[in-house]
């Protein structure tokens, strides 16, 4: 009966998951599709223009294999300002491969680069192995350190008053532990990053939540900006998205968890 | 006392993540680096080339202008072979904006395209809160019905072996589960992009591992490549690819629960 009832669940939820799906799909299809038509309208005008311009220079075979190394370039990450004199920050540098195993180990996978060589990608995936469940332990052991700091507080709330009902001092804590990460977690790093990155401030908040929940478009990406100079240490300001990272991520994670339980 | 020992355990867990971390970036920079400098140098060298070679007809501006156009015409995924005759697949699409929906709510975000438009990137994120959590639900439903079905299984045989150890039997299907789900979520369809997508055998298995950990870097999606016409009926390929997704996620992060847990 219970296995029947649960099948059942399960169902109902693989159902609601589908419609959500298709919901999702009509929306984003309907925001994004005409920003699409009209780049993939400009870009063959361009083509066009510039065959007709260098017809007696270049031929379709030469104007192909130009297209094709410059869309290979940028596929590695090279700024069309790139010169030897004034090259990009490099991807594969130790800042670059510290910030791409985080980004692996935690399953936000930025993939605005990824590994290209046969033994990178092997080595990828047997460092993933061991290292996501090390990953999750300690985030989930920072997001257990987060849940007892609420409780401890609540304790010490209900021990100096006593006359206060001692289960709404502890929903109050909870609640007030959810606030407190709104803003530590969403509403600083939003700021800092719109002053540092230069993002709008929507901008910003989509990146924040786009690195917290894990997704990680790599749309954008911190401390990659090529085309301006940083005002900040770069140093600490690493150190700061990589705590806020995983600290973020417990939150969220813990959030999210709040949820699930919730629409159950 | 324990309150102190989780302490300790908490810091060293990410002592450990923080050497594994470096200890990965140190592995990655050496093995992908060389490639790097190796684009570097030929764009660099292809860019000196073009502006000798077209001196007299092409300004520094202009071309400067040509690569920043083109540069954003492939970051908006367009092929340098298309054109409006030949042109290639849409990415907003509703196909490719359900493959779209269906990364951001698994939270695998390939992220080879992502939302430019402020109403795009809101929705993306108002979506995301509400379905992320609604899709683990369903996610850990499955891993649970898979639980449920390698317990009923030591059940049954247990009922009709009587003589069997029972915890051997119950240990036996718990192996025989990690098995099978080895080769219905990662050999079958390694084999499967294989053969569909015309990738290596290496490179398959690094895409599946990379979507079912739910990372997904986007520099491997299926379903996607426009330099070739695809064998198989695509929406059934496309479902089946969707199936796959979510019931191996489930599996691999069963897998990766196991394991955080032999690692505590």
């Amino acid at each position: 009966m219970l296995h029947k009832l649960k099948n059942f669940v399960t169902t109902g939820l693989l159902l609601a998951f589908f419609v959500y799906l298709i919901f999702g799909a009509v929306i984003f299809h309907a925001l994004e599709s005409p920003a699409e038509e009209k780049m993939r309208i400009e870009f063959w005008e361009f083509k066009r223009n510039l065959s007709r311009r260098w017809q007696n220079m270049l031929t379709q075979e030469e104007l192909q294999g130009m297209l094709d190394l410059l869309f290979k370039a940028q596929s590695w990450g090279l700024h069309p300002d790139s010169t030897e004199e004034k090259s990009s920050r490099k991807r594969w540098g130790m800042d670059g491969a510290l910030g791409f195993s985080g980004a692996l180990l935690t399953t936000i996978g930025y993939g605005h680069f990824a590994p290209v060589t046969n033994a990178g990608k092997a080595f990828c995936v047997a460092y993933a192995t061991l290292g996501i469940p090390l990953t999750a332990l300690t985030v989930s052991a920072i997001a257990e350190r987060m849940r007892n700091f609420s409780r401890f507080l609540a304790k010490k709330i209900s021990e100096k008053r006593p006359q206060w009902n001692r289960q709404t001092v502890e929903r109050s804590c909870n609640a007030g532990r959810v606030v407190v990460g709104m803003v530590v977690f969403f509403v600083i790093p939003t700021w800092m990053v719109h002053i540092v990155e230069d993002w709008t401030y929507g901008d910003s908040f989509y990146f924040v939540f786009i690195t917290l929940s894990s997704v990680g478009f790599g749309d954008y990406v911190t401390g990659e900006r090529i085309d301006r100079e940083y005002s900040v240490n770069l140093v600490f300001y690493r150190v700061f998205i990589l705590l806020w990272t995983g600290f973020g991520m417990a939150f969220l994670g813990m959030v999210f968890t709040m949820m699930s339980k919730a629409l159950k």
